[in-house]
């Protein structure tokens, strides 16, 4: 189990297979975001439409509501929510850092108020461990400190309590056949804390390693430069999760340097506010122009949104206020980069990538994100 | 065209097949409703997946927006919305007396005021039509003047205007060959009125004829009695239609006394307010009985959702407020509704259905309605 087989070599890109309980993910992978079990707005069925293998799933919301304990007697996340193919979950960390206005950090783990309802929990590298244990995700993540990418002190003693985190995440770990624990790289946008960083994740037995602390207010160029440094210093044969990351031209990026997983709310986030990823950039449906626009999003989109119906029927439901808008552009704007992925698996396979990287990075300048998300909005 | 063949009879429910444009229509059949040229919360995909035929919409809606002229335009709206089988609209009449708060009637027609913007708006028989044959649904109704059903002066009024006006509606039509007009009979809750409608709307040349002026407010019996008053009166080689209708137990009663195509609001509604049709009764699946279990909505039903998901998770999504509860109970709900009519057609066909109405009504009692809806009520 867990097995990752590199398939083709482009440059530094590669195509991968990585063996998981519920099936062979190939990477280069984009995974949808199901914060609260759910895909928003989409059915598996959708997803499965448009050929999502991996969906993340996060570990702070469903530890609050409706509880790991929970999930684990419904037979784990899998068959909770009826996905079928693999899954992965976040450590929790991220949004106890970003989403609680209340935390308490010692040596040992953090103290942090609910979003929901106020009341005051803890997370522990142990507590994190044990509740992904009980959903029952095929990738799980090591407990980590997220720090402001900013402040160089914080963010080194924060990589140091982070590599100790991951050392007790790694022993408080009881299901390791079941599920990939991943150990993730810190040291915000300095070369020397990220090169520290992967070196150590790189030396402790974790079946894959992400690179954690980006797209957290840091220029394009502070992540360019800092996947440049990390992914050399990772070994070959173990796949590469870029956390929370990304835009369409931050998946090219990535790729071209060698990651091979990727998640983010982006396209399902866009299309609640009636944004869709279109051949002649970002399209904001809801604008008139799109009234008697009989074009479908994206003539070249091989989706059931695009298949079926035109822009000014979706511009319709916009402006009736109908729920089925979210769902038809959710639909079109994760099948988007699902098949930008399949388009950069392709490439690689002929050996083609590394020419044709200028060649997407235009295509996909109209949709290109005007500056990097901000730490509170990683989850959707 | 809009040839109506009884393939079975059973006392006076019968088993018919009405030919349209866009295929053949089984009746009984029951009509999911789709006010703004969508059926809330689910794509045409789902709602082939549980053998919905016959959709309607609301012309009113649709007039104010995205407007008649765009939809016309647009291909109408079997294209513009993407549903390929046939359609329903009404005639507007029923909106303008139940949503427009100021509104003034003469002979000729109505003035009435939007609900949406205040911006003022008149409606005539010709008007309704000519919208009507704009947006290009198979069956069409007539304008009619709805009235309060306790006013026996006004009732009257309004039943001969209703008659005048489908005199008007019938002279306007100029796709008598696309579209089939029906006549609408009127008269309250008055056995006499009735029977005078019946008669007149009767003696038109209308291809079908609706039963207009129900579930408004009236008791149970009132409304069964005066289906026992009309239904008599019409011709048997025409569907017959009641309008706004209903409750699993007025489908029932509806069938039992001729009555060929339902609509109604009830399943989508309920579904959006996590209220779904269960073997033990209508079920708030937001309950917290419900968290942990892990059988479907209904052990017996055979879609979607009930053949992948456990109240566990649908009432999850309810307390985490996602969308995608008020589309997995929309998917049931209709389903109940549309497996209850096949059932029925069923027991027709093999001449139980008489028989079989107390075990029927017995179990769908925990789901009957405790009142019928009210007149504001009308439209999802």
């Amino acid at each position: 189990m867990f097995e990752f087989t590199i398939t083709a070599q482009d440059g530094r890109a590669r195509n991968g297979r990585f063996a998981t309980p519920h099936g062979r993910l190939q990477t280069p992978v984009f995974a949808p975001v199901g914060t609260q079990a759910t895909v928003k707005t989409l059915t598996p069925e959708h997803l499965k439409g448009i050929n999502a293998s991996l969906v993340l799933s996060n570990t702070y919301h469903l530890y609050l509501r409706p509880g790991d304990e929970l999930i684990r007697e419904m037979g784990g996340l899998h068959n909770f929510m009826q996905w079928p193919n693999p899954m992965l979950t976040d450590s929790g960390g991220f949004q106890v850092f970003s989403l609680s206005k209340t935390r308490k950090i010692d040596e040992d783990g953090v103290n942090f108020k609910s979003h929901i309802d106020g009341s005051i929990h803890r997370f522990t590298p142990e507590r994190s461990i044990q509740i992904q244990n009980n959903l029952g995700a095929d990738i799980i993540m090591a407990f980590d400190e997220c720090a402001d990418p900013n402040d160089h002190a914080y963010i080194k003693q924060a990589m140091e309590r982070t590599h100790r985190w991951a050392e007790r995440s790694l022993a408080a770990h009881t299901r390791p056949d079941e599920q990939a624990l991943f150990g993730i790289v810190q040291g915000g946008v300095s070369p020397e804390l990220r090169a520290v960083s992967a070196g150590f994740i790189a030396s402790l037995p974790f079946p894959g390693i992400a690179i954690g602390g980006l797209s957290v207010g840091e220029t394009k160029d502070e992540m360019y430069n800092t996947l440049d440094v990390v992914t050399p210093l990772l070994p070959e044969n173990k796949p590469r999760y870029l956390m929370g990351v990304g835009t369409p031209e931050d998946l090219i990026h990535g790729v071209a340097r060698g990651v091979d997983i990727f998640d983010c709310v982006l396209p399902t986030r866009l299309a609640r506010h009636h944004s869709a990823f279109a051949p002649e950039g970002r399209l904001n449906l809801m604008n008139a122009t799109f009234a008697r626009d009989s074009r479908p999003i994206d003539e070249s989109c091989d989706c059931y949104t695009c298949q079926t119906f035109t822009r000014a029927y979706i511009r319709h439901l916009i402006v009736a206020r109908e729920f089925l808008a979210a769902t038809l552009i959710s639909i079109h704007n994760l099948r988007a980069l699902i098949r930008l992925m399949e388009e950069m698996r392709g490439l690689i396979a002929s050996g083609k990538l590394t020419e044709n990287i200028p060649r997407l990075l235009e295509r996909w300048q109209g949709n290109a994100a005007r500056k990097n998300t901000s730490l509170e909005r990683d989850f959707d």
